[in-house]
């Protein structure tokens, strides 16, 4: 609990911020609708009227929360500079790993954002995919534009280790290593039949 | 319209037939959630109280209409019996598509179940990806129980395949046979490398 005096003392940002952070640790692993303003503004020592002078509706403020679990992962699963492409995807589902055990919740709530019935919702998770997408050609340092199956494999990759990640944190059936392996196997061997030999030759030298 | 006297000749099962139906040839593209009971039952000629004699809630005929469409689904995509594993998986693909390409609503509302806030129609989506991952485990033939990572690789490439199909309904960047191939190619450059040898040489001779 704050006080009065401590309260009139935050910035509208500093609060945006604070109440955001709480959101994002009371999400549920339902959906970012089932974010309750009630529990984020008692544990912010607000009343829910003054949680909707920041945030004017319910579904903007679980939008926020939902754009913030989406850039903690992206934060969390950056590839390393001046690492090979190999090296980078290797790196980034390890991030990705170690980011959703430590918040499982957030991360179904955002994958499951996906086939929200709410278009903003569903719009943040499609951004996600679409930006996991888009790191993963740039590293792969294709040029010119990348043929269009590729781009097809590499979306079908993403949601691919969604559902592995989906599955190993719920069920825990096989270790860290062994996941990160297969979904980053998974990549590699299907690039290796879609690319041109040259390209290949390239990506796997790089990593030796 | 049907008048009364035919309205009356249906019988109960006739009738609930009728209505599923309609509901997948008038389901939109958003969810389940979307199926309007006052088209469904201006289409069969009968008061939207009358609909709701067959199914107690809205709910309830919405998950009618979902389990429908992912018996449709599961009926397009069964393998042909005495073909080998290889030939199944792709003519399960080709399967797919077609189905897809029939009817796209039916199956983006499928999909998008996954996700949905709703604990039943998520089942809906849930069941069937878990058929799609035993009937492709079955597939293979594996004794005994496949590995953990079998089956994880495996529900990763159901998965990427539902991304896979609707990139390509939505965008059509690629013909079907491109997308057959790499959809096929996906799962078995997956297992080439996590199953044993034998069962590589055996999955692979008997295609030959």
């Amino acid at each position: 609990m704050t006080d009065g005096l401590e309260r009139r003392r935050m910035s509208r940002a500093a609060r945006r911020e604070q109440l955001i952070v709480l959101g994002v640790e009371l999400v549920g692993a339902s959906s970012f609708d089932a974010v309750s303003t009630d529990d984020v503004a008692a544990a912010a020592g607000i009343s829910r009227g003054l949680l909707f002078h920041y945030f004017p509706t319910k579904r903007d403020f679980q939008v926020a929360v939902a754009e913030r679990g989406a850039d903690d992962l992206l934060a969390a699963t950056a590839p390393p500079t001046g690492a090979s492409p190999v090296e980078q995807l290797r790196a980034g589902v390890e991030g990705l790993l170690d980011h959703v055990a430590a918040h499982p919740d957030a991360y179904l709530s955002l994958v499951r954002g996906t086939a929200s019935g709410d278009a903003a919702l569903r719009a943040v998770a499609d951004r996600t995919r679409a930006a996991l997408v888009e790191r993963v050609l740039d590293g792969l340092g294709l040029e010119p534009r990348p043929d269009p199956v590729v781009v097809l494999a590499v979306r079908g990759w993403v949601a691919a280790s969604e559902e592995v990640v989906v599955t190993w944190l719920a069920e825990r059936a096989v270790d860290r290593a062994t996941v990160v392996t297969v979904v980053v196997d998974g990549l590699l061997l299907q690039l290796g039949a879609l690319l041109p030999e040259g390209d290949v030759a390239r990506l796997l030298a790089i990593d030796g």
